[in-house]
């Protein structure tokens, strides 16, 4: 595994890559890498891929007053993760790689960045589609790989390929769970013990309203009190929303019409975490 | 020279292009091609590029009122110029190439959309950048080709590509004009022949402007009002702006301090023309 920290080093590994006949595979990354970005490398590396990972923790995708400055950069762990998964190329730029003095031009999403994170978020998604577009540029993959738990990112990100033309194909990994059923996430690391307990409640919930919607229910009002009960049940915390939506759109849907997908967002203390659980039947 | 309607038959005959060892270069238009166009393509002809031209009228660089319905698209004469200027391939693609359903993304320039034609355009250069990129991940090409003419254009591009990491060379070419000094443009072709001999102010404006900066004229208000009063003189015209600008960031100059530019934009009955001309001392 080689490491490069600026654009035409990448590049130059990148064409060299191409030219021997190799497919380019990309899994970008913010580090603090965990099982499920392992996941992604090895489903790339599977695929025969040329495998890049970058790690960038990318400023214009965190709002005011959230994480940026305490987001976990462990880069030597991070490094060893890529290399034990497959990864070819890791890619961990400066800020001043990706942003370029004078910087000012944005890629921007449109209505599916203006519900479920979208308003808890102002600007998060804006900062993603920059970013992404970017890196892509950089890299040229032909497959991208990304974590089914950033669901909203991932359809967003989707959207954007096709809107904007880019010559890569998308691929969803399956969220990884701890064994409690907690989403892997990097930000689990800012969990007490005591919240990390806690955040096992959000998978709990998830299931709850699974069952209900396996069990027949289609008012997604009565699914989305039940989970709220599990959450409750479980300890204090802020509930951004709980949301019943269309896998594809992501439309709200009052009455359920599966395949649905049933994403939350929570708050304990210092951790806003995300999950989601597609419903097909 | 190949036409090709879309987006992967287009992708098809640049990657075979590309193979051979061709570097590609490009010359997006809207068509209505006049000799500006063909001083773009003879230039990537003769650097020897794959030439690739695409026409296509872009209809979200058109605010509501503006010309996008009747803007001219003599396909059969640009094919012809197209194909008599060196041209390789080009592309003519429907709307939904471009714009697939369901589309949503945007690309967003900055402050240097701000000033000159931006208020008069409100969405016009977001509508450029949006359609320049997903071009540019269609064509991927190694050099693009832009008139001068359009000189805030070609700075808001520059900006895009160097933000935005596009692997692609901008290079502005110098505006064509008629032998009394009209720039080149598609919406001269709007004008009666009684406001095309008006239209020949708008370049004895920008030189008026240009000898006053060149005997010492530092005062950018007497510059302008120089060029108003030729402007006036010639007819009656709405000035939408005369500034003198810094070629590069594009920041309005109050003491003239070269090399700079001259711009304006001026709306005859029907049509309007932008204009300018660059002062190096």
């Amino acid at each position: 595994m080689n490491t490069v920290t600026n654009v035409s080093e990448c590049r130059q590994a990148i064409t060299a890559a191409r030219k021997s006949g190799k497919s380019i595979g990309f899994v970008p990354t913010m580090g603090g890498l965990h099982e499920g970005h392992a996941s992604l490398i090895r489903r790339s590396r599977d695929a025969g891929d040329f495998v890049v990972v970058s790690i960038f923790v990318n400023p214009t995708q965190f709002g005011a007053g959230e994480d940026f400055s305490r987001y976990p950069r462990p880069i030597e762990n991070d490094a060893a993760l890529c290399r034990s998964s497959g990864c070819s190329l890791l890619f961990n730029p400066e800020v001043s790689e990706i942003y370029p003095p004078g910087d000012e031009t944005r890629v921007r999403p449109g209505r599916l960045a203006d519900g479920m994170c979208g308003p808890f978020r102002p600007g998060h998604f804006e900062g993603v589609c920059t970013v992404v577009a970017r890196l892509f540029n950089i890299v040229q993959p032909d497959t991208a790989y990304f974590g089914q738990k950033d669901a909203q990112q991932a359809v967003i990100i989707r959207r954007m390929v096709a809107d904007l033309r880019f010559p890569t194909r998308i691929e969803v990994c399956p969220i990884v769970r701890e064994p409690d059923g907690l989403a892997m996430s990097t930000r689990n690391a800012y969990l007490s013990p005591e919240q990390r307990k806690q955040a096992a409640s959000l998978y709990r919930g998830l299931r709850t309203g699974q069952e209900l919607i396996q069990r027949g229910e289609r008012n997604a009002g009565k699914v989305v009190f039940a989970i709220r009960a599990v959450l409750d049940d479980a300890g204090p915390s802020h509930i951004d929303y709980i949301a019943v939506v269309d896998p594809e759109t992501l439309a709200e849907q009052d009455e359920i019409s599966p395949p649905v997908m049933i994403a939350l967002a929570v708050r304990l203390e210092g951790a806003r975490l995300i999950d989601n659980l597609i419903v097909t039947k």
